[in-house]
């Protein structure tokens, strides 16, 4: 029995996991529970799974027996093998450290925790012989093509459905409504990753991810639009050779992979790729010209140190402020554009230097905002969508 | 260094073998060279390589150092570290044996071996902790691709390109010539293998061949037609994931990862495949009814015992007829239908058993052609036009 605590159990992810600890149940163990807002799905999932710990931000209005324990503390516990963090921006970061500090395998799906602070988690992974698996699909993709090789890569290329609107125009893009942004064509995500994946900004986050999971350098990471979403990422040996890997794009086989390794186990319930009905898999490169949220991540990624917390934070309220219908898709790029600019950068940050540039660049967006609503200055949102 | 004996240096994979070799120097010693009638080949070779022993059949007209030894002795030679079984047809069945019962390790890529055999080859492998690496790209690839997986797959799917005359009606085939089966589209090979592409005999005799290499019931093993050979086989695991191995078609490239096992290595003679150029990969199931040799070959596999070997020696004296303009290339597969349909079959054969079916097949197929020439009674090749 695998004994986990799922950090974020409420979310897309969190939910998932526990669907594949139901189909699985004599092999896990729910240990912990920690939601967010979602007390009555928390409740459930609770008298459900009868955890030994719980948490919720804010006080619980149900009453049960199991112990309420902070996600940094619920994260060491003895008794947890494997910690799933499904929490969203930086609030993973906290219990990752804490988890891989306890030597605990972390099964993460939380992006930001490395993108905002990679060297960090790499770092402290490392010392205390801590397992960092990956839960997102390209990841996890490139993790499955890298098993049992003694090599580093060549080269990796994820791959990425494009969104809603790969083949829009820069005139469509600008009359793009929340709803529209929120109907991904292939995946069910929560409303801040559908958003990420219909800007590309996800697809950069994905890459600084891989750079930090693999240890590839940027320049060795390419990115491959393959609408079907059958192919997840694509892996280039230094012989030529390449493995890549398919499924059916449902995050419950992902989440399994992570969850079983290293076994590979039936599940009945989960939906299987039909090989002999597939009849054409297309790919084309990525045109980063009109996606400048893909650039921006890509440039952050590479400059490092404090820029890709403030991309990560400049993005989440750039994202809210267009849930909320407060700015226009087109918007979201410019914002965390200038957030980029105008950050003073620190390279080799510590944690806390970390966490500043998260403030600094939430409290920047939010205060360019309040100064020029309902839209950003015309130049720097044209500077953005110039290319280059 | 691995120390290198190539039974088939001649034939096109062992000139390929001695390519790759000849780019890794630092890495391999040629010990043993073996050759078929192409003397001035393997003299070349020779003077090149400086290998201990060499063979040919019959009396080497020129003067060389080394020893020479029967293939079956320079198999299992003390300083032998790999085989590479290069032959073609049943000569490589001896030195095979020979090989693992000295516990060297085998590369192979003499598919009749395991197809008339596969039992007894992959007893005595077992028996010896020998280990058997495939050669030929689909099986290379789902080698590849099972490469650090701890579960068996669920299924496989070879790839085929399907040959010269995948979309030809009826009456296209019963027209084709020699010269137009011998231009394979993609994958420059021996005569024999290439009109065994032509036919889809070559895809029913690696269907056996996976079947003794990796374990795999023949009803779990299925050919997707996939034109550009760029997706080399297709493995799918218990839990729905799905691994595939892609690379430029060329044989030099699976070679390299046999001999190199279980590392990687850059060689820069070998073709790249580009992967920002790849825009579309096709796929579609296998249509048997047009080609009746792929029938026959998933046949006589399912029946085991000494239908395979019946299976293999008809079709080489078929395939040596239509080589030599004596029969028609429809007539290629109601030769090997009537040996297989007339053969009194023994199951779990000994090898001399195996050997003498060989023989009967032979000459079955033989007395045939004299008897009937230059075409096949028509019958035959309606029944087994018929599909089913």
């Amino acid at each position: 029995m695998r004994r986990i605590a799922i950090l974020g159990s409420t979310g897309s992810i969190g939910c998932q996991a526990l669907d594949i600890i139901r189909a699985l149940s004599n092999k896990f163990q729910v240990i912990g529970l920690a939601g967010g807002e979602n007390l009555r799905l928390l409740e459930k999932q609770i008298n459900e799974f009868q955890p030994v710990m719980f948490y919720c931000s804010g006080e619980p209005d149900f009453s049960y027996k199991g112990k309420f324990l902070p996600m940094e503390q619920m994260a060491c516990q003895p008794e947890v093998d494997l910690v799933i963090i499904a929490t969203s921006g930086k609030a993973g970061l906290g219990p990752a450290l804490a988890a891989l500090r306890a030597g605990k395998t972390v099964a993460l799906a939380n992006k930001e925790v490395l993108v905002m602070a990679g060297e960090i988690i790499i770092q402290e992974a490392k010392c205390h012989r801590a397992q960092i698996l990956p839960v997102d699909s390209e990841h996890s993709a490139i993790w499955q093509c890298l098993r049992g090789e003694q090599s580093k890569p060549r080269r990796v290329f994820l791959t990425a459905s494009g969104g809603p609107f790969y083949h829009f125009s820069q005139s469509q893009l600008s009359g793009v409504t929340v709803e529209q942004a929120l109907c991904h064509p292939i995946w069910k995500m929560g409303n801040k990753v559908t958003i990420d994946s219909a800007t590309l900004m996800n697809k950069g986050l994905e890459v600084i991810e891989a750079h930090w999971l693999f240890d590839i350098p940027f320049e060795e990471i390419e990115i491959l639009i393959h609408p079907q979403c059958i192919v997840h990422s694509i892996v280039e040996f230094v012989d030529g050779s390449v493995k890549a890997q398919f499924s059916f794009p449902d995050m419950r086989l992902p989440i399994q992979y992570a969850l079983c390794y290293p076994e590979r186990l039936p599940n009945s319930k989960l939906p299987r790729l039909d090989l002999s009905e597939m009849r054409s898999l297309s790919f084309e490169p990525v045109d980063q010209s009109r996606f400048p949220c893909l650039r921006l991540a890509l440039n952050a990624g590479r400059q490092g140190g404090t820029y890709p917390a403030v991309l990560c934070a400049a993005d989440e309220v750039a994202v809210n402020l267009f849930l909320s219908h407060q700015i226009a898709f087109l918007d979201i790029a410019p914002l965390i554009g200038d957030a980029l600019e105008q950050h003073q950068g620190i390279s080799k940050p510590t944690l806390d230097e970390i966490l500043q540039a998260d403030v600094w660049a939430r409290e920047y967006v939010e205060r360019l905002f309040i100064r020029h609503p309902p839209f950003i200055p015309l130049p720097s949102r044209e500077r953005l969508g110039e290319g280059g």
